[in-house]
């Protein structure tokens, strides 16, 4: 259960017998370190090695204290042996997936497990998983974590966008975006050229699938297609949302027509970049920064990092920054250039693999909603639940 | 994960929008009030009854909040669903069992479920089921909380002792009870002749189990039986540990015997005494004290507790006490007699339906071995797991 | 400024720069160890010895860390320089008076210092000082604590009481007191008698003073006056509330008288006594107790003070006791005998000299009123301040 | 006594007797909101007026509560009714002064009490204050902050600098600059020129004392005074520290010199600009900043201060920034010109009458040394005292 009282807490009160007097947090399970690492795991050898390395502490001289110097990771393995066996599901017009793992896309990296990705690539002729929030987010990190551990290589990227989010991209207040205006997407649609250009880097082939919504007008769904011919980005439109699995063909087979062009998948930085050159990289190339700026904390966080493993510096970086901009400002819409991100703080995930790098407030317990979903659950004395969706 | 610095904490930290600061608690689920509750519910709907009278806070005007004002019950009971299903387990005899809750035997009435114990009436000739620690704690609950709400009325008793037991009450030091000690044995004996004294005032025939250890003597089990005749409790040596279901036949048959014969089942003590009441009739009918002591604190809560819903003086007592004696102070061994029991402080289990009557400290988050077993678990590449047991 | 929420706290958060996080408490000054150790010294260098010896902790081995460990004694004493000298302040009649510290009269002596009582004892002919509480607190912790490790000896004592509180003793009502009631003086008088019998026990005459109101009757009066004769004590009238200081001339010739009789000052238990036989002595002696009933958590505690530092067994013990009854049940009034005491806990006072017994709760942080002082409170324009009484 | 252990702390512990459980906070006495209000008010009614205004704490809709909601401003008044008379000392030549109240220079105004300073301005005709921290922080503060609520105008203002100083400011390290280095002190001097144009803003002649040390040289010292004639100011060599009240006669005469020189003082800002035009004046005009950034924790005070009271728009600004540079950076030297203010928050002190304004991380209770000075402090038997200084 969240709760987020349970965010900030003192425990080990109550005098020695009652354990340590300590600071500590709880976390949801999506926002845990356990959840990217079973996610990034390619076997239970590989799962106890990376459960191994998480850091719990520091000792009073610094050194990092690891899951392994508790003996710890393999009791941890045991609980989570089913956890790591991909779960297969289907649609309702039968189609099987996979749905499996689900780490945040800001602290951790975004992706379902490493296992259900390679166990679907030999299931079946063609394997396309998702990566949550934006491409400058979720595609950023499939492709520089996830790819960069498993050895995965994507042969085409698809680019889900809408008209209405490019108009909103171009000034229109979200009351308006159901009504046709050209200008506004033609303003808005920036944004999904400087998306295009950003997975252009990663040397796939991309093709920009529209979310068709029934307000779309013909001029606007133009207008859309004419810019991805511009940028070199093949179009199709998707009406799965009204017409199922028949309104996806035109996507599927632009998606096909993809995977024959010739690709050459590789990573935005190499290991052995700095961790600021990483960072700004990311910045630079993905986001749109003109400078990074850090914080203090950032550089005092980063110092002790470095001085507590000097390998941490090989890791990638896992930026956490706002799903609503490119930039670190939510309030810029389009295509923002030049600004000067912010980078707040950083920690290390030590056994996920990467440094988590804060660029604003993350929340990794949420609260619960004014009226919480448990008051409408239900359940009849024949043990039938109600109230669930 | 037990982990005894949640004990004592403060939860809340960081601010209004991180939930209300206070102090709390965790325990194990052993000790919480939702297994006693599962293991009391006769159905979904008396579950769903209970959990929304359990008390979760007071108002600032000192009025209980129950589960039910927060609307919690019925999200509580679906997550409780499939736990409240009994679970049929085998033994390597293969004969049929169910192990179906476990509720502390101190802050909580120690038995197994209703439904358990009610399905295996359905489904044999006869059931047998087992009630913790000694007979002044577990039998006593078994029969004054479980057999009250539920209407079960036994058939006979088995009351399970060893000669090694009753040699340590006679005060033979733990390590040199392997040895023959008739002496030590006449003097322990009182231990084994007050529980059966017990027993006896609950109406039922009571059958006495010696369960054989290889170093017991035949004139130290001679001993118990002579003793046994006088009192008018039926005999029988189990030889289980040694020999499997045969070691068995002889008390097996004479529990068949027992529960031939007549049986008049009443409780203790009846819902409408008071709690003070109940209380020393528990004290002196079965613990063999002299008088009750009540602490500030104790009279303080009961105050509380009255006041907060005058009902729960109806409510039966649960009665946390060491185990280790018949008597409030773990130190006296044998038949304690004319001691003051000191009640501590009180508190109301009001959707498992009893008060809970402290007489010492009562820990309900253990602490982990100074080398937990978590450390000795492993796993393989395979996923299989040693070190469990 | 005393503030309840103080009481209990948490310190040390925010991370390792901000201090080691542990539970911590405040109390008032006079319910400080070091207002005790104040009171007690005899010279500068007798300040230092006592603060240096305080207990501020204990080492994970378990050793009591002492102030003198971290050389704080030095600096302390400075912060008391001034404090330490006696404060003179003289009567609305111009007599002179010291008033000089105030240890509270459970958890610490409750005796003004040793110093102002020494210098008064060196600038009149007779000085007089007082203990705070009934006698069994104030008067037993004068002589056994104050004398003891200061080397006075009272040449007299004076046993202060009231008519009303006698009837009070004898069973009237709070609102009833002012009437005559002889019956309930008759049977109130046993607490009179209790505390003159425990005081002659240290071997000094004792003078009863009853301190009188306006409704007391000559009859009432007459009947205490003839108690005190029969057990041995001299009695006076003190007028001083309603005639100044020719109300006390009655009281002042008898103490002189007194002071003329032979007197032989003992104290009540010697160093040398074990602690449980010095608790047990006074109970018996003074409390009237039948036994002392020592719960786990003083038996364990009074382990970790004597291993702590055996030299402990031989300091005296100050009593944490209800002032309202010669037992430790508030509600016992009159004489009460043959009840068992109950010990709580014990912690030493390593620098004041003394071991601490509870037997009840004892609050060293008080509340506010409902309505605070400071509200009351005001300054004007010219500095004058008005509300402070 | 300083404790960092109290800089975050949880108190109201253990149930409702014992108070609302709250994180708070302790802080040093300069730090302390009391010490701004008691160098700012005018009189005793002024005072009570200022304590009166003390926010401590919202209510649950988000109101400021008062400290004249909980009429205690008339007690506090009380206990500084003394603390609010100036305190007269005299220097070792036997020049009286005036030593009265301590606030920080970053989250309070840094300067002496208006009392002391309006008390001197009677008794002499020559007063003389002084401000701490750089001329950019406490020049500006006792300009913008204690000037505009005393009314005060200074005739004249001495800014302090040294050659060793103007050399660090130049790139020289610290222990070099005992060397003669013109290159060094021609590249630094920018600093002192960016304060002698900051504080001509004020309207008021600037006379430039430069504090001798051993090892300035005489090209030292005339490329300084060169500098302050071709901006405009006085100079004058103070050597006060090598030869007493003689070395200070040079300075003593500029200062009468420009107290005759015509004056108009006026305030950077006017009242009734923004809160941000406030700061970005100040970041303009004084730091030399080309922006001001408002991290989303600022903005939001911003708000809940303004929505809180809109009275509080028309207080001055209280900065917190770094001494060592003009800039927020304190690795920034010289004349840096162009950054970016980082604002991280807001607050207001209500009853000090202004809003601070943090761009870095303040300390407000700061740790004690690695060793103690209370350790070397000692107290003889006479009760002389060493190892104070």
């Amino acid at each position: 259960m969240n709760d987020r009282a349970l965010r900030n807490i003192v425990v080990g009160l109550g005098g020695k017998a009652n354990g340590v007097t300590r600071e500590d947090h709880f976390q949801i399970t999506v926002a845990s370190e356990i959840m990217a690492i079973l996610c990034l795991s390619a076997s239970i050898e590989d799962l106890k090695e990376r459960l191994g390395r998480v850091i719990v502490g520091y000792s009073y001289a610094g050194k990092a204290v690891r899951c392994r110097d508790l003996n710890a990771q393999e009791a941890m393995a045991v609980l989570l042996k089913d956890a790591i066996c991909p779960n297969l599901v289907q649609t309702v017009e039968h189609t099987p997936a996979f749905i499996h793992g689900g780490p945040f896309a800001n602290i951790a990296h975004g992706c379902n497990s490493v296992r259900a990705t390679k166990l679907a690539l030999k299931t079946a002729d063609y394997a396309i998983t998702e990566a949550g929030f934006g491409a400058d987010l979720g595609a950023e990190k499939f492709l520089d974590i996830k790819c960069r551990f498993s050895g995965l290589a994507p042969s085409a990227i698809v680019l889900v966008a809408t008209a209405r989010a490019l108009k909103y991209n171009g000034g229109v207040a979200k009351t308006a975006l159901g009504e046709e205006n050209l200008e506004a997407l033609a303003a808005g649609v920036c944004n999904l050229k400087a998306h295009v250009e950003n997975l252009q880097k990663y040397g796939v082939p991309v093709v920009v699938a529209i979310n068709r919504f029934a307000s779309d007008t013909e001029a606007e769904l133009d207008l859309i297609r004419r810019t991805c011919s511009e940028i070199g980005a093949d179009f199709a439109l998707s009406e799965v949302f009204g017409k199922g699995g028949a309104g996806g063909e035109e996507l599927a087979r632009a998606v096909v027509a993809a995977c024959e062009k010739p690709s050459e998948f590789r990573l935005l930085y190499s290991d052995s970049a700095s961790v600021k050159e990483k960072i700004e990289t990311v910045a630079r190339e993905i986001y749109g920064a003109g400078s990074v700026n850090y914080l203090p904390a950032a550089e005092k966080s980063l110092d002790s990092i470095l001085s507590a493993d000097p390998e941490f510096s090989t890791y990638p970086v896992c930026m956490a920054k706002t799903q609503y901009s490119l930039s670190d400002d939510p309030a810029k819409l389009g295509r923002p250039r030049g600004f000067t991100l912010t980078v707040r703080d950083m920690r290390v995930s030590a056994g996920a693999g990467f440094i988590v790098v804060y660029t604003g407030e993350i929340m990794t317990m949420p609260g619960l909603p004014k009226r919480p979903m448990a008051e409408r659950i239900g359940i009849d004395a024949d043990g039938c639940i109600s109230g669930l969706s």
